[in-house]
This record gives C-alpha cells, structure tokens and sequence, in this order.
C-alpha cells in the first residue's frame, strides 16, 4: 500500500477525501493543523473521522498564525460574516493552505510518502485565492523542488478531488465512500459541543449541499433548527 | 518606505540578510521560527540581531517539527554529523525552507508587504534541495497564485541576495552593512550560552568564510578555540 498524507480539517470536505484517497487503495496519514482557530470541536471532529477512516494515523500540529492574524478566523477582533460576502471572504486565512500543504510535505517526506491530498474546492469557494487550480498546481510543482526526494527523481502529487465538485457532489461520493457527515464539523464559530450555528457561510454552503443532492442534513444545528 | 518580511534565524546569512534589506530602505519586519531546533540560543541571537540592525519588529512563531522528525535538528536519536557528508546532509530538516517561507508570506499578506527575504545560499549549501535558485523561483511563482495580493495583481517578490555569494562575500558585504557577527550564531549545536562547537558542518564552513575573507573570526567557540 502506498502512504499518503491527507489534511484533515474535521469538516465535510476533508472527511471525503480522506474517504477518497482510502478507497483509492492509499494508506493514509491525516494531519490537522491547530491554528488558533476559533473552536477546538473542529479537530475532536477530526479526530474521531480519522478514526472511523481508518486514517493510519492522525498527528495534530499546532502553529499559532493568531501571531498574525488577518482573518475572523485567527482575530476575535473580526466577527464571522453572517451574510454572504463579495470578493475575498474575511475568514480568508492569509496563506493558510500554503502553510498546511507545506506542513503535510514535510510528513510527506518523513514518510517517503509521493501523495498528498487537500480537499480544497474551486467552486463554493472560489473566493478563496488558495483554493483555486492554477494554485495547486503552481505548489505541487514547487514541492517537487523542494525536496530530497524531488532531487532523486521521485514526483510528489498534490492530489485535490474536490477541486471541481459541487457540494452536492462532494456529499454523494462521500456517502458512497462510506463518511458519516453527523461526525464531522465545518461550522467557522461551532460550540464546544460540535455544533453549528446554521447561518456563517460555511453552514450555508453546507446546508445547500445537502438539500440539493436530497439527502438528509445530519449536521447537529445550536437552534436544533 | 516599503515593508519587509525578513526570516531570521541568529545566524550569520540571516543577519547579512537583514543588513542588506535595510540597507536598501526597506522596513523590516524579521520572523524567526521556532521548530523544536536543538538549542534557543541561535533565538537569542535572532532577537538581539533584531535590535542591533534596526528591524521594525521581531517575532517569533513557534512550530514544533519534532513531531516529524527526519532530521539531526529536529529527531534528538540523530546526531549532528562531525564530518562533511556525501549528499543532502542529515541536518537538512523536510521541508524547512517551504514552511518558513511559508509562514512569512503569511505575514506579509497581513501586512500588504511585497518583499519577502531569506539567507539561503546555493554554493555551500548545495545539499539542500531547497536552498536551490529553481526552488526560490517555484516558491514566487506559487506565491503569487496564493495570496489576495496575487489576486489583487500585486506582485510578491521573494529575495535570496546571498543565493549565488560564497561564505566570504556574504561576511564583506555584510560587514560593510553593519553586522556584527559575534551576535550571530550559527551551530547547530551551540550551548545554553551560544557558544559554538566548532566541528558541525555549519562552523566549519563559518570558520572558513572568515579566513577566506581574511577577517578575525568573533565566533564564541567552546574550546575557546
């Protein structure tokens, strides 16, 4: 079996992936990053997907990018938007899928593993500069000249499923491969408890998703909406 | 005047770094990155080079690789090598160089700076894959797709001015900048006090720059030396 590492944020998305890269036959190791975000129920979420996954492992590492700040997800001084924003949202974490892709190449190449894979989506986030492809495909091609084994002769692939899904079409493959969504948490301002407050963008997003591909949203709502 | 992200390590190529930005007008915000290194002494440097050579701010984000490991600077069971090795050494640590650089695009986006510098250097270093011309460029590139100010058409600029100096070119400009290298530290294994070991590859090739540059070398050496 071939190892790879796949980012694993606790939300939906990152949930199918890993159900993706699983049923694709890899062995997978599932890094999350702990980044000062405003809730910790993302990462017990992701602990428990990796688990149900059949991740091979899960390794949670922390890096405080509230030293920076510039984002409402790294700044309690910037409130989620509870409205759909135009342009660049404001929970836009200023080069946070540079730094985790970056992080997961490191695990990458401690492993000897020649895969990576992040659930980033070009369609409901297209808002997002590093969510788009040319980006994804402009870090890959840096990856494979960063390190030891891109000097040998070895390619490193980023691999983004999702990247032109709906997400829709991200909740059927993901029911297909067998994800549980009432396990995973993708709410930007979740409680302690995992549970969503139903309007910041991401919960939109969500909520859409499940209504069009008819399926039952099992997300655990604050209001029990 | 126009912001700088600066990564700065202690030693002696970041300091030269900072010199060189400074002296060409920038205002320099200098980011030193705590990843579970062997020793905080080359930290210590990192804040008194800071201060000495006029940096706007100092900071310090912590990430702790250990949890990786795969590398003599960040898995304690590896010893720093007392000899020159054949290849890409065991002090190269995966990924380092896309992380830090990640880490100060993060920054910088924060701070609409377009300037982005680090020390890495191609002729001693030609070991580490991601010490090479072809990575700095695959790293602009990517950098440029990432960010809001990509998006925006703002372009960043990643600087490597020692990338093509030998170790006693980089010392004379330095000098010439202002640098005092006996703040600097550049062991990878240095004492509690900063003090060098002198044999790892990092003092050998510091030892030799200052001869080569015919300069008294100010390092602190443990023997006394």
């Amino acid at each position: 079996m071939k190892n790879a590492v796949v980012l694993l944020s606790g939300g939906l998305d990152s949930a199918t992936v890993l159900a993706l890269a699983r049923a694709q036959g890899f062995q997978c190791f599932a890094l999350s990053v702990d980044y000062g975000q405003r809730h910790h129920s993302e990462l017990d979420a992701a602990q428990r997907v990796a688990m149900l996954l059949g991740a091979r492992e899960h390794r949670v590492i922390s890096i405080d990018l509230t030293a920076f700040g510039g984002s409402a997800l790294t700044d309690n001084s910037i409130a989620v938007p509870q409205q759909p924003s135009v342009g660049i949202p404001l929970t836009y974490v200023p080069a946070r899928n540079t730094i985790m892709l970056s992080l997961a190449l490191a695990w990458a190449e401690v492993l000897q593993a020649q895969d990576v894979f992040i659930g980033v989506n070009a369609v409901d986030y297209s808002g997002y500069p590093d969510c788009r492809p040319a980006f994804i495909e402009a870090f890959e091609q840096m990856a494979n000249l960063a390190t030891k084994a891109g000097v040998e002769g070895k390619r490193l692939s980023v691999h983004a499923p999702l990247l032109h899904l709906s997400k829709a079409e991200i909740i059927q493959r993901g029911l297909a491969a067998g994800v549980d969504y009432a396990q995973t948490v993708s709410c930007y301002q979740a409680d302690t408890a995992g549970r969503a407050c139903g309007v910041c963008d991401s919960c939109r997003l969500r909520r859409a998703g499940f209504a069009a591909a008819g399926v039952a949203d099992p997300t655990h709502y604050v209001n029990h909406e």
